[in-house]
């Protein structure tokens, strides 16, 4: 893994890593590249292409193997470690992401909970004791926190950001409504993105809509 | 608008629309295809050639006037008409959905609350009364709801997209950790996927990464 992989494909890892458990799951054994485009409405040489930035997993004709191909992209992904996750912000989106049981799941544990509310703090949300944010980078040095989530309110969102860099996090999953920035990878999570695009199909016909062979 | 546009175009739609907003917000009155490329980390050819699937915006040379070009993006997006909207599910994700600002400022008029727990029923929720899903249908034909959004648990969801579509609504936002499928548009949103791409990037060093020109 010594190529530099680019954005638009460690994009498409996680609707590989999607598909591919609902096959595994279903028990199919192999599949071809082109059946898997034809499935996914990809087209075959960029599914090849993608795969062939991590070394290729399959041999051209043969066809990949569902079970490895899966496990395979589940170690690039880095969702088979584990990550102490800190939430930053128990409104109603730091609620729904504490009780998220895709965290888990995937090597994600919430261990520490954090919001400015005097009411909110010393009280149990999913399991865990809510904490004032003066608490959270000794918390996070201690428990060796590698993922912060913000989910607070969009003016603190970047302080918040500093803070948890500071404190050592590797990652910063923002559900705030504005970019922040860090010298960590940051996913700014944006929910009206979606939102837009069923928007658009709403108001055009759905005819206008071209199969997609790009992306 | 004759032409077929891809969904790899539609999906780059709302990027333009926040970058355009925040250029706009800041004041910046004219802005060339080759500027907004290096801003974006696309590439301006991909700009000229997604813009011109909906007859240009602007004259080679002479750059795009921000403000036309957001409320051209903004028209095509459909983010200027209204949608009444209902939401099945009133658990944390519900309620974070709920009160999610994005809803109203886009449009979409959050007019109905549904889930089936007794303790829910009848009490008041982001201004709204929750309600049974029994009295959905009617509710949606009385409303003229074009909008249902799902966010009950994962083996309720197909069939409630199924009785949102018998009742007339025009496209369906679900937060199910399951792929619904309906004959009008449906965003099935995958909170995992930003998950995954952040483990992806703290597991990887972050120079794997190459600049995008793709997507």
């Amino acid at each position: 893994m010594n190529r530099k992989v680019s954005e638009a494909v460690i994009r498409r890892l996680p609707r590989y890593f999607r598909h591919l458990s609902m096959l595994n799951n279903a028990g199919v054994k192999k599949i071809s590249s082109r059946r898997l485009a034809e499935q996914m409405g990809l087209n075959a040489s960029q599914i090849r292409q993608d795969f062939n930035c991590f070394g290729g997993f399959g041999q051209q004709g043969y066809g990949y193997r569902v079970e490895t191909l899966l496990g395979n992209i589940k170690a690039i992904l880095g969702i088979d470690e584990t990550h102490n996750t800190v939430i930053v912000g128990v409104g109603n989106i730091g609620r729904a992401l504490a009780n998220f049981e895709g965290f888990a799941a995937n090597g994600f544990v919430i261990c520490g909970l954090f919001d400015t509310a005097t009411e909110l703090i010393g009280r149990e949300v999913a399991g865990l004791t809510v904490r004032h944010p003066s608490e959270m980078k000794e918390f996070i040095v201690e428990n060796r926190v590698s993922v912060g989530v913000i989910s607070a309110r969009r003016t603190y969102a970047q302080s918040i950001a500093d803070e948890m860099v500071a404190a050592g996090v590797k990652g910063i999953w923002n559900f705030a409504p504005i970019d922040v920035t860090a010298p960590v990878p940051v996913e700014n999570v944006h929910m009206n993105d979606s939102l837009y695009v069923l928007s658009y199909k709403l108001t055009h016909d759905a005819d206008d809509t071209a199969p997609d062979n790009e992306e």
